[in-house]
């Protein structure tokens, strides 16, 4: 008997110890802020911005995979709502804090405070922004960083790293942009004035030429614009984390005489890959190795061009300053130049080869429903748009998850959107009659299933043109099992890649292509899938996707204010 | 038993007839508005403002004294709240329906809808406005004439009307002024561009001038800011209804060769005295008779310039065209200029002049409480602010009439501010010790008390500067019984006009000078009393009254959506 309870306390002890050791490794960081708007001058060009805690961008948020995030979010805009989306982040069991004003909840009025808490699953780069009205152009975004949990390692080495978080920049006021993205006539916000490296960048100057030459007419000397320097020592590895939260622009990376082995995107482990540069695409995330392999004697410059639009954008520069230089050392070499804006194959080669890590868990091998998703541009009552399978979508007063949840009528509109399209829609051309409609119903489910999601590019409204749509999944990471140019088809299917696909929240479709993805129905919650430019999800162009909404746990209160939802609160009617 | 039942059937036809006589003289009148962003060029030079069903300004209600007004407002701006004031509607028995963000309601938020239902009791001149944020300056307002009911007839005869909605305009956005004003440093944004007559005016330029050289460079040839014409018949009297919105500027308004006669006041009839020209300041409305009686071969201009602040702001100008003349045709004589901007013995003689009209009720003849309002511009923190009594006026989260309504704890800030300021204070001079503080308390007073406020101006931060403050109180009317040079004194109660003061919802405060109004708190609510200047509003230039508020009766739930009357709704606390 005295041995048994000894024993038994000794096993007890060992089982507390280990609970403690948990409890020490996942820690809940807690983080306090405050958005509202801020002076700032990203390229020297004074413009008020969406900060947080007086900060652009906003703090960066560092935690270990397996915590908890807290983020207690007070709006101090004047008259304002707001919400935050943890891009990448998977929100499993907290749909409600996925930070999409109309979907997970409702915007956060001014003077309010609303929680996120969220636990971070995986290691990787991540970031966060606005997702209401057209707030993350407005500068509403910061970076996210998920380390290994302790005891856990990256399967790749390196000896520092620097945080690169992309942006472009409008000096007209996000309500001018947004104004003219819903007027007849429609007026189109035209090309960013400049591209950012962590909320810094030069406004119409080659910054380059004119260092070079010896005349910078730049105002480089404030602070608030320098380039950004990435101060190493030689012969070691760096890994870049990259991340582009950009309102418009896809992206070219690259680095004067230096070659990149790409270890990450999205967050997932890809198989290491040597490049001399980088797309990337606006929701997308890339973790690069950088070896300061070259002469020590020299600095280099990081240069990010403009892809896929013709760039009226002068590159943003930053300069790899090989320590101990000085960072102002002007480099030998010129910067790199980004490919031809149209070199598609050039983004197609890249692309086709972020391939899964060895390892990496397989897609399941058939899918229970595939879903076509054409991508168009539309009038609607003279209106520009676009649409997916014809239609535009139109945010709901109601954010869905309560409105689901709780089964609600009325509350968007009914019916499941088309699974496909007509077969005679010539994709190569623009729509032949382009009216569309607008909806917000939504593709329902079913829990647990596998899907298939094909992307189909189209032509544009204006004859040969067909743009880049980069794709952006809430709630999940999807397997990218297929690329293609023209029309997809049905034989194409026996051409998926589901071997070694790789896990991403954020694919591209190219000019006249299509893009196949699967991804496993798992996580209980409505979740967006749209194109992540701004201007574009603002226009109509995204879906929603709703699955196991019975599972959903108690949605806090504070996110159903609003619509009939608040509504519904507001006479008691809600559980 | 016959004829009996005959009588009583007659009688009964009788009252029937006058019940519906009654009915069809008192309307519901209907409006259904959308509050949403438009292009607009008011000044020919394009911007974004907040428009109401697409118009700028918003369109105008009319309806007679007795009518109930039933606006159902839907608000479609893309992320932001919004109210809407009836400026100097009494409100009695809805002060919710007054449209005060944090005082009377929560603001509505995007895609919801509120219904305004309130009563207008009496005949006159009146306009509506945004009352959140600064969206006031961002264009949201508009006119509000109430006629004399049916069988009611003004005391005064006139042929025609016309309707003159004054305002400023800045081209700078509402969202750079709001910044500016609350950042430290302190950025003061300036004088307006345009001066605007029923949302027309012309930018940077000196419209008659150019016109009488023959040289306009004005575009005057679009409609959007062409100058208002004013078509009238000789030998005829014209009603004029001017009021002003303006954010920063006080007017004149003059009529070249004519002289007017005012009669009305804020919605009150005033004994009719004939002037040159008229004073306005934000807040206020007058009506004047104007008699056509000039060379009718001729056109005159009406000309709008600035008072009490030195002036950046060409004139604004119209044009009364004498029919069958040419709109077109050039006045003979110069539009006529305003006096000096600091001629305050001109704005005195004028203000002195507007005296309650023969017959018109007396104030009670003494008063049960005396608040004096020291109005100082202060610091705190370094951020520049306007106190009263020291006290900057900084707006809960939670609107006032709930808070107290279902007397919840800590919804703002405990206590009575000060109801004097110390002898010691030299209003003649800066403040000797600038620093001061902010609070959300309130006045409470004493439901169907009397109440005289002194309104005490004093010098600014800066040496030799006192400003004009046009204060506007809610809820009431309240007589303006006394104005004085320098400090007030306890001597001067024995000056007040206690026979004929004019009723006013509106009145300014003169530099070093003091200013006496009297009115009875007889309506349950919570009021606000505060400049109406825009940007001083927005720095703190105000006082909360709360009278009354255990007999309001039950206030809208959608009014409580908000602060902490929204959690108690939230969780089902509030009856």
């Amino acid at each position: 008997m005295a041995t048994s309870s000894l024993s038994l306390l000794l096993i007890s002890a060992g089982i507390i110890s280990v609970l403690l050791q948990a409890a020490s490794a996942s820690k809940t960081r807690h983080f306090k802020w405050e958005v509202g708007y801020i002076y700032a001058s990203p390229d020297c060009n004074e413009k008020i911005l969406i900060g947080i805690n007086g900060q652009f961008p906003g703090p960066t948020i560092r935690a270990k995979a397996g915590d908890t995030i807290h983020v207690e979010l007070k709006n101090t805009l004047h008259t304002e709502g707001v919400v935050i989306h943890w891009h990448g982040i998977r929100q499993f069991g907290t749909p409600w804090a996925d930070g999409t004003a109309s979907i997970s909840q409702c915007a956060i009025d001014p003077e309010e405070t609303f929680v996120y808490r969220f636990r971070v699953e995986k290691a990787g780069t991540y970031f966060y922004h606005g997702h209401y009205g057209m707030q993350r152009a407005a500068g509403l975004y910061g970076s996210l960083i998920v380390d290994a949990a302790d005891g856990e390692a990256e399967p790749f080495r390196y000896d520092g790293e620097f945080n690169l978080l992309l942006s472009d920049w409008y000096h007209q006021s996000i309500y001018d942009q947004t104004v003219g993205l819903s007027s007849k006539p429609f007026r189109w916000i035209g090309e960013p004035q400049t591209l950012l490296i962590n909320g810094r960048g030069q406004y119409n100057c080659s910054l380059a030429a004119h260092l070079i030459e010896g005349s910078n007419t730049c105002e480089t000397t404030s602070k608030d614009c320098a380039p950004v320097v990435l101060r190493v020592l030689p012969n070691k590895t760096y890994r870049l984390r990259i991340a582009s939260t950009t309102s418009l622009s896809s992206l070219n990376l690259a680095i004067g005489n230096h070659k990149m082995v790409v270890v990450e995107a999205d967050g997932n482990h890809v198989e290491p890959f040597m490049v001399d540069d980088i797309d990337i695409y606006s929701g997308e995330s890339y973790s690069v190795l950088l070896t300061t392999d070259q002469n020590p004697s020299s600095n280099y410059w990081l240069s990010i061009g403009v892809r896929g639009r013709k760039p009226k954008t002068s590159p943003a520069l930053a300069i790899v300053n090989y320590s101990p230089n000085s960072p102002s050392k002007l480099p030998e070499s010129s910067p790199p130049i980004a490919p031809e804006w149209n070199d598609y194959n050039h983004s197609k080669s890249f692309s086709y080869r972020i391939l899964a890590r060895r390892g990496a868990p397989k897609p399941p091998q058939s899918a229970d429903r595939r879903i076509v998703l054409l991508n168009t541009q539309n009038k609607i009552d003279g209106y520009t748009k676009w649409s997916i399978n014809n239609i535009s979508l139109a945010l709901p007063p109601t954010p869905y998850l309560g409105s689901m949840r709780y089964r609600l009528k009325n509350a968007f509109d009914a019916g499941t959107p088309p699974e496909n399209f007509p077969s005679s829609y010539d994709v190569m051309k623009p729509p032949t009659n382009p009216n569309s409609t607008q909806s917000s119903n939504a593709y329902v489910i079913r829990f647990n299933s596998t899907v298939d999601v094909i992307l189909q590019n189209a032509n544009a409204l204006a004859v040969n043109v067909s743009e880049i749509h980069p794709w952006h999944l809430h709630g999940h990471d999807f397997w990218v099992v297929g690329y293609g140019d023209g029309r997809f088809d049905e034989k194409d299917v026996a051409r998926f890649n589901l071997k070694n696909p790789p896990l991403r929240n954020t694919v591209v479709i190219f000019p006249y292509g299509w893009t196949a993805i699967r991804f496993v129905a798992d996580n209980p919650g409505v979740w967006a899938f749209h194109c992540h430019i701004e201007p574009h999800l603002h226009m109509g162009m995204g879906v929603i996707f709703a699955e196991g909404v019975e599972h959903v746990g108690k949605i806090p209160k504070e996110a159903l204010v609003c619509g009939m939802t608040g509504k519904m609160l507001m006479h008691n009617h809600l559980p």
